[in-house]
């Protein structure tokens, strides 16, 4: 019963160029994927709101706030980069436990990289080890945790930002279990939040948390030293059953980037393939609103369990809804940003759609699949069956895709000649002097030295 | 199913002078102790390697930290509080929830009047609410809470910060119930990290995360509307039973305040009762360490449960050792801070005594009682009984065992000239127009206006 002292062996020493190439690559997927999100949310009002509050309570501010003009400390820099890239609910997502894997990682990161020279190759990997960390924790407690009402993505997540920020900072195994035990005794964030600001707070304060904890390992404050596996331990407090062999299973060998998807859509991954198979329909037939007059679903019953809003008034609720995410697919043949408004929301022809949209639970689909109906006002009801959604393990986005994702969010925040910039950067990050470079391509042009405060 | 309004709207609302004078007078010797209990511990190595750690992260150095003379920020300034005040577990027991009640909430309250000017009578106001929230929450998961491994000091406590934070700000109702929902989503402690710095770290976290939470929801950072009670909310996720109704039942007529205690022991609560009969039969028998052969406890089971370390070598580890407690008391007669340092640990006499130690569980005692018989080198063997420990309920410290109490851990920290005025503006506190008054008396003298970062 040793699984946090060797988890914490291999993230203190495990070498760089012990990462393949195939793990090297999705690493730089993940990254670019995680910035467009960062920079396509780092403007919405939860981002506002968390500086309004929190700004004037900020340290020196050496680190950027990605997408922004102010600099903060790197702590609060966390924060509201980890609210920025998963207040769209955009951010990548691993099936198997469930977590928004490079969000809690990837914040603390780039804070740290904004105000301390490191190199791309010590970030990518600090990257890859914060990730295989938090996916670990997790998979030893999914699903048990997950059902029971934990936001896997901040509980877990704390345990990858502290091990990525660890492993920057140099701390040896003894101090890196302590930073694990302090992650652990601030795993935090449930899913009564879904639906509120709260949500993307999560990964934010993972980021956060998970960077003060390795900060006050290193300084000599001790923690347990079996957090993870201990009779009162993050598994068994947290988690009804666990698996603790998962979290040392193939470490070096397995890696959790190997399966981590990322979302063609913003919203909760259990409507994709109603949406996707939503768009075919809209694009096959050539669908206006005027012709839509009731939608019927059948969907995974998971989707029912954590989607089912239908009357809704916000963006925000959008995500959470089957129902919009069918609406703006037929009518609209896409499900972007714009449809994600509040403005969309209350789009009298969405709501009408999505107000007359049944969804019923088929134990026999998985979540990659859905069935949807749709009458039409001439009586005709034409029909679809999505056997696997794209964004999914077996119908990957390419990294053309990714690309063009990164573009659509990156210019709410930048200049477009920054945003191709930053694509380029993060696709030979690892070969970068000094991460600074990507970070000065991530914030708002000339008021990237501004302070708040 | 609205528990976390009506909690909220009382908390938001309920005027000053609703609360009786007898718990005002609990409040006063409340903060008194958490006081002393902050001062005592203030120049601790935990509070040390924390101030190392995120010293240079504080923003805006307006707040005092209690004992020291750095300031920080005031989030900063009540994890630092936070910690001193918890750090030697000398601080008070809410016995029916085992909650540390006044750190989470004090400790912030500490920070916030140390840099806005309140008066005494808002902040023994806002504290009287602060203690009620968290006690009220804690009841209604505990014991499930508490027995699954949860520290319900840092779980229940960031309610308490929020509340008495929120209520000094001034928020309305709804932002009440945000603030409560961002406490619930950062409630996080686990009972593992007892016996290291991690465990005075969670009220510290407690206060500074509450104090957070309301600066959050007076921005209009918003939150899960019924994060008590929801079937994902805290009580659900975090406590397989809980009654909800001692959430909102007797609101403004039943006070927690009333069944608070003080410790007059710097350990876990349940070894006060071993620690008075030792100290007893030290002083009936003037025992010294020569004469004590062997000693046989028979203690409540939880006692075995909490506090069964033997073989230790700091201070830290004595406080959840039942042993260390009793070896001291036939030795010293006494269980000061003093017998419980490393030095007093490592100590021969008390460490062959405590290895000498046997304690078996007992169903038949309740957790204030405990028999204990010592085997005398020349073969004799003399017994005690204790019935109720002093500082529980029906033994409770009187005010002038309090400022003794006081004034051995302030001592510490201030100078004697300072100390005897603290505890006077103590006993006013609710008659002063600023507490900045009380604080200037409860930071080292000269230094006080010094900053770290």
């Amino acid at each position: 019963m040793d699984e946090t002292r060797r988890l914490a062996e291999y993230l203190a020493t495990s070498p760089p160029e012990d990462v393949p190439d195939d793990v090297r690559h999705e690493a730089r997927r993940s990254i670019l994927n995680y910035l467009g999100c960062a920079l396509g949310g780092s403007r919405e009002p939860a981002v506002d709101a968390a500086m309004r509050a929190l700004g004037p309570y900020s340290g020196p501010a050496t680190a950027a706030v990605l997408g922004r003009g102010e600099r903060l400390d790197p702590l609060h820099a966390s924060l509201m980069n980890g609210i920025s890239s998963h207040v769209h609910d955009y951010d990548d997502t691993t099936p198997g436990n469930y977590i928004h894997p490079s969000s809690p990682v990837a914040s603390a990161l780039f804070a740290y990289a904004s105000q301390s020279r490191i190199t791309g190759g010590d970030f990518l990997h600090a990257f890859v080890l914060g990730f295989e960390a938090e996916c670990r924790v997790g998979n030893a407690v999914f699903p048990a945790h997950y059902d029971a009402g934990w936001h896997i993505t901040g509980t877990a997540g704390v345990f990858g930002a502290a091990a990525a920020i660890g492993r920057l900072r140099g701390i040896a195994t003894p101090q890196m279990v302590w930073a694990l035990g302090l992650a652990a005794t601030q795993a935090a964030g449930l899913r009564e939040m879904f639906g509120s600001m709260a949500k993307s707070f999560h990964p934010g304060r993972a980021a956060q948390n998970g960077y003060a904890a390795a900060l006050l390992a290193e300084a000599g404050f001790t923690a347990g030293e079996h957090a993870i596996e201990a009779p009162r331990g993050f598994a068994a407090v947290q988690a009804a059953r666990s698996d603790l062999s998962r979290v040392t299973a193939g470490l070096g060998v397995d890696y959790d980037l190997r399966v981590n998807t990322y979302k063609p859509f913003p919203c909760g991954i259990v409507n994709h393939p109603t949406i996707d198979g939503c768009i075919q329909l809209h694009d096959a037939h050539g669908l206006t609103a005027g012709r839509v007059r009731q939608v019927r679903l059948k969907v995974a019953p998971l989707v029912k369990d954590l989607c089912n809003k239908q009357r809704i008034g916000t963006g925000l609720e959008g995500k959470f809804s089957v129902y919009h995410g069918a609406a703006v697919g037929l009518v609209r043949g896409r499900a972007g940003l714009d449809e994600y408004t509040d403005q969309a929301v209350t789009d009298p022809e969405i709501r009408r759609i999505r107000e007359s949209a049944v969804a019923d639970a088929d134990d026999s689909l998985t979540e990659d699949q859905a069935r949807i109906a749709v009458e039409l006002n001439d009586g005709a009801v034409i029909e679809t069956f999505v056997e696997q959604s794209l964004g999914n393990l077996r119908k990957p986005m390419t990294d053309g895709q990714l690309e063009e994702k990164f573009r659509g969010q990156a210019v709410r925040a930048l200049p477009e000649a920054q945003v191709e910039d930053a694509i380029g950067l993060c696709w030979r990050i690892d070969g970068l002097e000094d991460v600074g470079e990507l970070v000065r391509a991530a914030v708002a042009g000339s008021a990237a030295a501004e302070t708040v405060g």
